[in-house]
């Protein structure tokens, strides 16, 4: 496998195995069909029509669609059709900066194929001019990707968190990395992509931090997610994303741009333009 | 006009205005009608069909393609169709890596719509801890945008160079920045676009770099192209770029995603998912 096969992996999907999930005329999500089947029973949340599905008209506000979505979600739970409850709300809109239409249990993103957001920081350190990155292990519990390879922080972005605060709440519980030095991570661009997942379309938008590291941090996980932490070169860190799945999926995405945008890759290499091109799909 | 404008100049165009340039099945470039209509004239180089122009198919050597070519480009501009010959050559490919078909003279390569490659260089200096960037402005006898903002160094990819050679020569002739200094630019990325410009459709990759220059560095231009330079605090580039024209059109695109990459704009914003995604278009 090469590094522009480890970026399409994020980009494949079919949108025709998905019905377009609506708000007025908006399309919000791609919604698996089986999820559209069992809308039908809640006439009075969800309009299910053949080629699309959409909230009801008189949800017209962001706190009437939470609460009628939210019971429909718990009923969902209750039947064992909604599996992994995280207890935890995501914010849905129809793109990023747009108006909040309404909170979505975090176990129903993936079901309606809405945007979601999530933050990742490359924690790096210098030696001697070279770049090490840390990188974690996921713990064998995690419901997505267990044992997978990780970035030092990463988490999705819950309702009503900014990006930055987030990040360094992550940092806290993933790594123990003070907010002192967390709040130095700076921003460093976002990376989206679709891609099919245990039968659902995750639409997913990444933002990008880096943060330079003491060469005497040792992180230390707090909240159980992380198994073990390695710091490895990039030239280690490039040849696991080449030849083996060890990496979750969309950390070799950002992993590539980090090489990217350090320097280690460059335009000499013949696939370096198609390389930059393919990381992010259009918004 | 918001920074969102200005990336979305450099991706406008409507490809049904320009026919399909073909060698064999692959499509390399979108060719104005009044080209194609000029070509039929040269039926043992160009093959000129109602819904695509191709290369004629005896033509199957590089060699053979980039003499058969070059003679007809010459004839044309004697004849004053072809303008603002350049006398350097353009290597054209089908996409950036692969096998090369023919040398073409820089002045078609917008006539045809073949794909060129160009490096840009933001060249910047860190007072305080603040980013302040080089800008040239364009001399007033440049064929394209004189006297717009350009940065400090930029140039297009000539045949058989490559792109961090090209990035050092240039450096040395654009702003006379000694070959020891110029040699610790980093390359960033790459950013690509298809816009209309005069009639032509443009299909351009940029490979971007990034060099730190010393506090008492000062560019001086040695090859005429660049009238005069200045260095600017990323808040009035910023500026600049949501309420002037002042910038080359491509220029913006490469300096937004410098402060992007750079942390100077940041995810609370909420234009910064669709900036940071709008900048390239897939490959």
């Amino acid at each position: 496998m090469s590094l522009l096969d480890r970026i399409a992996i994020c980009h494949r999907h079919d949108l025709t195995r998905y019905l377009p999930f609506k708000v007025g005329a908006d399309r919000i999500g791609f919604m698996r069909p089986d999820l559209a089947g069992e809308l039908k029973r809640f006439p009075s949340v969800f309009r299910v029509a053949a080629d699309a599905v959409s909230i009801a008209e008189h949800l017209d506000t962001f706190d009437y669609r939470s609460a009628a979505i939210d019971s429909v979600m718990r009923e969902l739970r209750q039947e064992g059709f909604v599996r992994g409850w995280r207890d935890e709300l995501f914010t849905v809109a129809a793109h990023y900066g747009a108006e909040p239409l309404f909170d979505l249990e975090r176990a129903g993103v993936p079901l309606f194929g809405v945007k979601a957001y999530g933050v990742h920081l490359n924690g790096f350190v210098r030696r001697d001019g070279e770049i090490w990155l840390w990188v974690g292990r996921r713990a064998a519990n995690r419901p997505i990707e267990p044992g997978k390879l990780d970035h030092l922080v990463a988490g999705g972005l819950p309702s009503g968190v900014k990006p930055f605060d987030n990040l360094i709440k992550e940092a806290a519980e993933e790594a123990s990395i003070p907010k002192e030095l967390a709040r130095r991570a700076r921003p460093c661009g976002a990376l989206s992509y679709r891609m099919e997942l245990d039968g659902c379309l995750r639409d997913d938008t990444l933002f990008v931090y880096d943060l330079e590291l003491p060469a005497d941090f040792t992180p230390r996980n707090h909240d159980g997610e992380i198994a073990d932490f390695r710091l490895l070169p990039l030239g280690e860190i490039e040849r696991l994303l080449a030849e083996t799945s060890d990496f979750k999926f969309n950390v070799g995405l950002v992993i590539i741009d980090f090489l990217i945008r350090h320097g280690y890759l460059s335009p000499e290499r013949p696939d370096y333009s198609a390389l930059a091109l393919a990381l992010s799909r259009r918004p």
